[in-house]
């Protein structure tokens, strides 16, 4: 590498919620949601306690009508002390959410395998069924035979976004795969488990509420029962909504800012890396590719490293997410810059300097989640990573960058991905139409 | 039961945050948080989209100084548009923390056994370790070898609560074991896994940030490992911390309204049904109980009832918790209705009827949550409730429940408990103190 070649990837913290708008959710109860003070005064008779906490409850619920109609953005909702719970982003429109959306809180991937022998005409049925599914939960109604549409009324931005792996596109329509749709080569470093990997159909469910993702999950997998079953489910999160300023880069469970050399959603670079207009077939115009690695992080190893250590490990300082020759975590990295004893200050085999590509094409962009699972037998950890990355092309993109990670890369000597997947992920659709429907003609 | 016999429990949404107050997390990092808008104007160069984007970011990305001071409750701060994440429980008191607490939105339940033949002294010197550990964490401080500090930093109201298990308490001072503290017997309904039962100690572990929960039971855990293994790890969550208003009333997976009929914190109730003050031994004084039951519930049954069966099961409407002869979710229900055709509006074996004591010594106070575990091969999911309830005496109050709802309750056609666990919460510790240490004397 020669100076200056490392092209910064225009990163930055993610803004706003590009194509977030909040509604009210048009759920209003059929009762009035008045809270019967005197009713309640009646039954605490003479609790005085009781009593007290009952006027600070008053005060604090002010009538439903308060709610008044959308804001613009969640994130102004929530600065207004508005519920954000009914902060929704668009189903249809030409892109699937989800991916420019600015990450929620929780994200669980569930991946079907297609039951043996479905039809063609089935799959379809399938599709329709789930769009619009996904149409109405992340607008904050009911699925169309929703046993617990209560809990569909709070989609707080809960976005759905399908994903094809290559058994859908083969029965499908087999001349239509894209050739990078398809399992990963082999790495070195893999220890891939079946349960975590592969699968047909992708749903990617996002919410800044937990119960809204069980609930639209549940809803979608019902729905899907009869034409295909779970392959697998992981579940992941980041920080709360609102716990953190909006724009704060994630941390992973490393402690690391884990996402600050991201290509932002609506800049120039984030439009070619992600959608790369062009280099599809036609039914994916305006769809791009998903590759999930669950990837395993030893925290016991990683804890008996020094902080020199870890900041030395990426190439980052582990307090501010800023470059080892910098001190603001969006600090353009100087990979040039030697230490009073003439070694690079950011080291060759650092997870930075080995992911960043020389070639400007090679470059993704990562919607990664935490999960912490619960301890196998004899740990106190079962923690890592969902790493996701949404790229136009994943054998120009994502698998140089992967392999010169699985080469050489310090990280290596804590992580381990035991999980794998490909999928393409179709354009959006209009009402009236389904995800993937251009697939089918 | 004759009429007017069922005394309401003085039920009411929870309001407000009793014993919470919201301070600045106190570690400001070490660089300011500029985002370096000049130098990143440079970064992205011509590309003038990410320009756009970047400028918009700065406008929502205002100083930390505005963070400022306090405010007296977590709401307040969602209400200011201030990160709710630096929001502080207290720690230190004459009672722990994370019960009388507003459930927060993530709560973790750990079980620890404690390896064999540890000496008295060394549970002293984990339980001092422990409380050191929890104490710090919970005022958004690393624990005392934090190797991940900065995950510490938005404790976001987390609270760790400590119960002992029969083991412990026999281990430390057999003579001081409450008659209660053990395994309950043995019920019908029961289909218990020892993977989710018993325990020698237990750490809840809540906070409205799932990141916060993880890093917190990681610190334990590792401070835990000498002298104890992990017995199992209970996931729960609630909606996320401003979904929706504060106060109400939580749903569980059946999309039920679920802890209506639920003493408040700070009413007379609440404070006879959890602290009952003079029925402990000394070194509980200020202490309570916990039961934990993990209770599957079968969705798919579940989703073939339709609405006025679910209705039924419980003696409330889905919709929004009433009473079936009633229409707030906080009238008081009548059973002695009747329907044109001669039966109880709210049926003899529902829920609420059944769970609902004549004696008004047999009250509790659940503080449940939701799990929604991958779901098992063939199944589409493994969904649950967390049922926590507190009470100062298992076999007075919470037994006699759960033994008529084993004889007699709708409900146990779509339920089934998997796991159970009563621990004895010890009172809170001042300063320098540590949780258990009356029980050492
Ligand atoms: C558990 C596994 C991983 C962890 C903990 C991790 C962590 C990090 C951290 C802390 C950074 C620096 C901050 C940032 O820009 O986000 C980073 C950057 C990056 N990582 Fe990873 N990473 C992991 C796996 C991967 C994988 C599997 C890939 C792709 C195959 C990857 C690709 C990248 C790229 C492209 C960057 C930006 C490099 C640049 O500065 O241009 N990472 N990662
Ligand atoms: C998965 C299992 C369970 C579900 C889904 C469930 C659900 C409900 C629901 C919907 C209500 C009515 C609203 C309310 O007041 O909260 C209720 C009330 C209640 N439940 Fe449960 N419950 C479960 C297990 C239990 C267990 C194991 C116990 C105790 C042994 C229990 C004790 C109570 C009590 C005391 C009430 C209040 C009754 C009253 O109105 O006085 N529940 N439950």
């Amino acid at each position: 590498m020669t100076p200056g070649t490392p092209r910064p990837l225009g990163s930055q913290p993610q803004s706003g919620a590009p194509g977030t708008s909040s509604t009210p959710d048009g759920q209003d109860p059929s009762k009035p949601r008045k809270r019967g003070v005197a009713r309640r005064h009646l039954i605490f008779g003479s609790a005085a306690a009781g009593l007290g906490a009952l006027a600070g409850a008053a005060t604090l619920l002010p009538g439903r009508a308060e709610e008044g109609g959308g804001t613009p953005s969640d994130t102004a909702a929530g600065q207004e002390g508005r519920p954000h719970g009914t902060g929704t982003v668009p189903f249809f429109g030409p892109r699937q959410a989800g991916i420019d959306t600015d990450a929620q809180a929780h994200g669980n991937f569930v991946a079907l395998t297609l039951r043996p022998d479905l039809p063609r005409a089935r799959v379809k049925a399938l599709l329709r069924l789930l769009t619009d599914d996904a149409a109405r939960l992340t607008q904050g109604r009911g699925a169309l035979a929703d046993t617990e549409a209560e809990l569909a009324a709070s989609p707080a931005r809960l976005t759905v976004t399908f994903g094809f792996g290559p058994g859908l596109v083969e029965l499908v329509n087999p001349g239509q795969r894209p050739s990078w749709l398809k399992p990963l080569q082999a790495f070195g470093i893999d220890r891939l488990r079946p349960e975590f990997s592969g699968g047909d159909l992708l749903l990617q469910i996002c919410s800044d509420d937990p119960l809204t993702v069980a609930h639209a999950q549940r809803m979608l997998l019902k729905d899907a029962r009869s034409f295909a079953t779970v392959k697998w489910v992981q579940q992941g999160f980041r920080r709360a909504h609102g716990t953190e300023r909006p724009g704060t880069t994630m941390r992973n469970l490393f402690g690391q800012v884990d996402g600050t050399a991201n290509p932002v959603p609506s800049s120039g670079w984030h439009e070619e890396v992600v959608w790369g207009a062009g280099s599809h077939p036609a039914w994916m115009e305006n769809g791009t590719s998903l590759v999930i690695r669950r990837i395993a992080m030893n925290l016991d190893t990683w804890d008996e490293l020094d902080r020199s250590g870890r900041d030395a490990s990426v190439g980052r300082r582990m307090d501010n997410g800023a470059p080892l020759t910098g001190t603001d975590e969006f600090d353009e990295p100087d990979f040039e810059a030697l230490n009073p004893v003439g070694f690079p200050v950011i080291e060759d085999f650092s997870h930075m300097r080995r992911a960043r590509p020389e070639d400007p094409a090679q470059r993704i962009f990562r919607r990664a989640y935490n999960y912490d699972g619960a301890p196998a037998a004899g740990e106190i950890s079962g923690s890592g990573l969902i790493f996701a990355s949404f790229q136009a092309d994943v054998e120009r993109q994502f698998t140089p960058i992967q392999q010169r990670l699985d080469e050489l890369d310090m990280l290596n000597q804590w992580t381990v991905p035991i999980g794998s997947a490909v999928f393409a992920i179709p354009p959006g659709c209009e009402e009236g139409g389904f995800i993937g429907e251009h697939l089918f003609t």
